[in-house]
């Protein structure tokens, strides 16, 4: 018998962050795909349901008395208003996968990324997604945007502030190409889980080595 | 002109500790071969060359008289004696390979890594490496030693030294496959290459990112 067998792992909590337009949905979208131990966090969220959407797999819907309530219980990781709407992670189910060794992607602002540091700190993974050049994140935001002159200069704002926090990460991903991107995300990920303070029953691993020797 | 280019980063050192016998060499070697961007680190010695070793490729030969006048002028990282003679890794070659973004491998016991980590810490990355059971460590080390028992029991004391100082490292890959671990040590070396710490340029980057938006 292995004594491997009785080393475990934590989960962690693998936030990413990119100015709107750097490819960090298609990251996400990629790594979900491809790995089995991460899955994507659910929010609570007092918007109503547009079709199609599911509850606990797209979103926690809840009241806006509700979510009150649990924000005021210390339920959430992370929370914020976005326009009418409260938007929040609530923390049992991301703690219950952690506690199982399971991984929880974050697509999230520098915001969230700063609560959930503050209250997870050894858990947490910030990882930054940059475009390539200055011409390529204009190139990207005015393709996207099918929108009004108003709403691109808002993203474009917004792509301004977001990118000015990234000294608060640990790792930069410049995603020239997509493909070379994923890689460098899924080397984190990977690298990230083979953290000593993560593994669980080393200890007892360790000391059963030196009684053998 | 892509802004990318304008990117670099500073190299890092790293260290690779672990039991007599538990994949440490190999682990080495595989890596040295895969990866154009770290090359081993050469340490100065004053025992005398070995038929077929090559000054500045496999030691730096130096008389006992410059080591210690190079260990007294603080040109080393770390130093040891074993038995009658000294070794040391000059700090040197070691600074202008970061400087110049290429990785420095490690085949250090953990007082060595614990010497270049009070100096260099920010460079530094830690991996241990442990045999996946006691059984297989035990088989391995007997297998290995045609030697008299004395060097086996000495062998075992070091190894059972070695282990118990896993705690000072940063990750840890049990080697219960080759292939497994080698992947493990490429994916650690590949997301500490992301470290946004290391990488030289980003603010001038981000600068140019920013003014464009």
């Amino acid at each position: 018998m292995s004594n491997e067998d009785h080393v475990g792992r934590r989960g962690l909590m693998l936030a990413l962050s990119s100015p709107s337009g750097a490819g960090k949905t298609t990251l996400s979208r990629m790594l979900l795909e491809s790995d089995g131990m991460i899955t994507m966090s659910v929010s609570a969220t007092t918007r109503r349901p547009r079709p199609g959407e599911i509850e606990g797999r797209d979103y926690y819907f809840v009241s806006t008395e509700d979510f009150g309530l649990m924000r005021n219980r210390g339920e959430f990781l992370e929370s914020a208003k976005v326009f009418d709407n409260y938007y929040g992670t609530p923390k049992a189910p991301v703690e219950q996968a952690l506690a199982q060794g399971r991984d929880v992607l974050f697509d999230i602002d520098w915001q969230g990324t700063q609560q959930i540091d503050e209250v997870a700190h050894e858990d947490l993974v910030k990882v930054f997604v940059l475009p390539p050049s200055a011409q390529d994140l204009e190139r990207r935001l005015k393709t996207r945007a099918q929108d009004s002159a108003d709403v691109v200069a808002s993203r474009m704002a917004k792509a301004s502030d977001e990118i000015s926090h990234y000294q608060e990460y640990d790792y930069i991903i410049i995603n020239d190409d997509i493909d070379q991107a994923f890689i460098e995300l899924r080397s984190i990920l990977q690298a990230e889980r083979l953290r000593r303070r993560r593994l669980i029953g080393l200890s007892n691993f360790v000391k059963q080595l030196r009684e053998t020797l």
